[in-house]
């Protein structure tokens, strides 16, 4: 394998780790732990996992004698950069348990449990995945371990490969089911652990004991970079204003962390758009303010990051996405209709069988989007919101606003746009410092739950603004970050979803901000993710877990 | 002004410079030179510049007293990182030359010489913009420099600040330009040397004394650490083609080098198209091949990079544009008749006026990209190449032609696509090392031609794969370059463009290896740029240019 410079530097980068689990480790209990909410329902679901304490890590006096344990690992869902190192980390704490140890992969994500599909995960085949980017070591995929069949279809591979043990990294919802998972196993006394480790690039699987979910460290600052090129772009050719989609469905944690690195002219946060329950029109004015002021001072460009997930926060939008799958739901009388219908004629006609409100949605919409919203739908006839090109939709219809503004005087500037959109470019860079050590030091930690025979656990790692040896390893009892939710009509456990909160450090300080950031020009330009030089560029956090820790 | 942790480290980096520029200069007149071309032509335009020596820079035994000279400098064309370190090396080295000697930066490019527009740089104003990327320090601007009244009002502004020396900083055409107005100001003995500095992101400024154009080497870099993330996203989820335009109008310099840096299953390479005078059709048909010869693997996934400027390079796509050109000139009477027309009528009606060969590549082309090409039209009502997406075009049409061979059972495999376009995001970043050094190297040449008294003189610096001290510094004749060419219907002279030369060693080296790479996944993942940290990763340079210079 032809390997790039960069590759070949990186791979002898040793991870760094909190001080307590470099040599011998001590497990300090807590206090037995509470669901975060419906405490009852939890309880009851799971009584096998449940109340068990928080479990904090220090240094030991003398290693355990631990006998070789046989370990399997799943990625599941999304790519976020520093799953090789959770890998690597699980690898190396398991061979220090006891150095024959065998660590499994399972292929392609939770499918390759149910289907039997793994890899064992030597020294030498793990090699050269340390430090880089990807899940491509044993493939991900999004396959959910929901039903008891999977779970029995599973046991059967544990059991072929004496897997006493099996690590889940994925997002809220794939540590959901990872806790179903061991709750089942302990129940039929299957001899698996199940531990987790808390992965998302969105940032929202997120609580006191988990502080960040890893990858969105590096993933943010890839964006960053690329949005401070762009504002010094901006700035330097002075003719443009540019519109910045980034990843970030159901919370803005991105688009806020990329504004606090970068400090562009506007930044929408979705969670704030639903709290003020904010109209399409209502954003569209408000950015149509920013620009005016600002050409008003000679400056005819800016940068504005607008979340993926917007849409679905303004109130009128998610009335308008749900009445539209409602009524072109797959095989109904009005879809037939609308298919059968003159293109020129469809949107329309589809305006009079919506709500009044929603129609007068409808209709303000540009032609393009509202094509969009009708015929890119899918298999189940659904709207596919994550295709909705926010960024064109909110340009066009500002663009509209400034031309009725330029009428009555109120905008004498000129406004040109470019778009873009920034999702797979930091899903699977190769991880920052932050992410390497961080990434590294949660599967170590998931290597020493293992070899204490805990089940149920998500790797804890915290203290994460400290420098790494400080940091504070341990674990978290799934059950303890859980509620009842509706799902698909029925309530279910989750994780609860962190979302930006309005009264949190890092919002607070963005919106003291962003009126200066609107109108001067304060651009930060970060640059590319530093391996090597000053600590204080290779190793910096998140601004958002800066803020969060100076509270 | 706040600045970002990278830039404060970043600030302190002192560029290096050839052996030759560090202490006293000596000036080596080489054989005098010629044009490229049309040698009797270009000399009766440029009497007094033409037939100049290459000069060569050598370490010198004592530095020359010189007196005090001011400087002016303009930034001309589209950003390239390093424009602020060029101007950092002119101002270090006419300051060396004499310490009361001083900068004058014109604003917004050309037109700031013409409207008396500009800033003195002092040392303090400088400082902030050292090793950074973007021109905001003076801006830059499109304004050609052609006409003789323009070159009187600008000559205006330099008598009135004494300056004796002009630097104009830009691609193929500010080049020319420069070298007309050093033309223009010996003839009429008006005192001011004109010297020019190379620069295109597109890299096809190049010959064999000016190696590379400063910003191509940063500008490709962040974009092959982008494809990297991609492709190992691609190899992680296993589930998307992801189509990439990057930038490149008129040369693919840009697309080679990035899949010489990444080795993606596929490269169009402009140049190649049109020497093999291929169809849209065959390029999508060849593209196809590829993807269903991978998905006979199992690999329902790749990566295909397509420069920005392919359709002009295809020769019926080439005609169409040129047809509809005319068809749709501001004011026709086709114009009026089509702008008239129903909206659903329009692009049927149209393909009826093309000539039967354009008319069948129109009716082939999917509905979008029809009406882009007829309705996002210029002032003038020329098609706006620059907005057709044509990774969308390609992407639509590999779909259909992906959908008639699984009918006929020679694609057995599934086509998702994912689309991209980076231009933007490269132009304004942070010089490498090698375009920080480059550039400051490039500047401080400027300033010793302008010492040494010289005009109509590019800055060129070769041996540029060696390390920088033992780089080559000296001066180019503009005129050196030029050939006669026809623009906008009159002979001009104007400095050669460098396309991508297919039987060049970086073309030959991507020919042989691109069937490898399209079937295997040979993926290389440079990542980002480095500035500290072992020097085969900080300091490597282009691969062209290692190929280049390796023959």
């Amino acid at each position: 394998m032809t390997i790039s410079a960069l590759q070949k530097a990186r791979a002898d980068y040793q991870p760094k780790l909190p001080k307590s689990l470099k040599g011998a480790v001590k497990i300090v209990d807590g206090a037995a732990t509470e669901s975060v909410a419906d405490q009852e329902d939890i309880q009851k679901l799971f009584p096998n996992t449940y109340g068990m304490p928080l479990l904090t890590f220090e240094e030991g006096a003398e290693s355990a004698n631990i006998p070789a344990v046989n370990v399997g690992v799943i990625l599941s869902g999304g790519q976020a950069p520093g799953g090789h190192n959770v890998i690597s980390g699980i690898f190396d704490g398991i061979k220090k348990l006891n150095p024959d140890s065998k660590l499994y992969g399972f292929l392609g994500g939770p499918g390759g449990l149910v289907d039997h599909e793994y890899k064992e995960i030597t020294a030498d085949f793990l090699e050269a995945y340390r430090n880089t980017g990807g899940f491509d070591i044993i493939g991900s995929g999004r396959t959910k371990l929901e039903e008891e069949a999977q779970f029995d279809k599973g046991l059967e591979v544990l059991k072929k490969l004496d897997i006493k043990a099996l690590v889940i990294i994925g997002g809220d919802d794939s540590n959901t089911n990872a806790c179903v998972l061991a709750e089942y196993y302990a129940a039929k006394k299957a001899g698996v652990q199940v531990v987790g480790c808390p992965k998302t690039i969105d940032g929202d699987l997120k609580n006191e004991m988990i502080e960040t979910s890893f990858g969105f460290d590096t993933a943010v600052k890839v964006y960053s970079e690329l949005i401070g090129n762009i504002q010094r772009d901006a700035n330097s050719a002075k003719k443009y204003w540019h519109f910045i989609k980034l990843m970030g469905r159901s919370a803005s944690h991105i688009g806020l962390e990329a504004a606090l690195q970068t400090q562009p002219n506007i930044t929408l946060i979705s969670e704030e758009v639903a709290e003020k329950k904010q109209t399409l029109q209502e954003i569209v004015d408000s950015m149509a303010q920013v620009i005016a002021k600002r050409a008003a001072n000679g400056n005819n460009f800016g940068v504005a990051l607008i979340p993926e997930g917007l849409v679905e926060f303004v109130p009128e939008m998610k009335k308008l996405i749900a009445e539209l799958n409602d009524l072109l739901a797959e095989g109904s009388a009005i879809e037939q209709e609308f298919k059968m219908m003159k293109k020129s004629h469809r949107l329309e006609w589809l305006a009079t069988q919506l709500s009044p409100e929603s129609a007068a949605v409808f209709q303000s919409l540009p032609t393009g989007i509202a094509n969009q919203l009708t015929l890119d739908r899918d298999p189940h006839g659904n709207v596919q919101v994550s295709l909705i090109e926010t960024e064109k939709l909110l340009g066009e219809m500002v663009k509209t606003k400034l031309a009725d503004m330029k009428e009555s005087g109120d905008f004498k500037g000129k406004f040109g746009t470019q778009y873009h959109f920034f999702g797979y470019e930091g899903r699977c860079a190769a991880p920052s410092n932050f992410d390497a050590d961080y990434c590294y030091s949660l599967g170590f930690t998931a290597s020493v739950l293992i070899g204490a025979g805990k089940t149920g656990y998500m790797s804890s790692v915290r203290n994460t603004t400290a420098p790494a040896d400080q940091w504070i390893a341990g674990g978290v009892p799934i059950t303890q970050m859980m509620n009842m939710e509706k799902r698909h009509g029925h309530m279910k456990p989750v994780i609860q979803k962190a979302l930006v909160e309005l009264d949190g450090a890092p919002f607070k300080y963005f919106a003291e901000n962003r009126d200066k950031w609107a109108i001067e020009t304060s651009y930060l330009y970060p640059g590319p993710i530093q391996y090597w030089g000053p600590t204080e560029v290779c190793d910096r956090t998140t601004v958002t877990l800066q803020l969060e820790q100076a509270k």
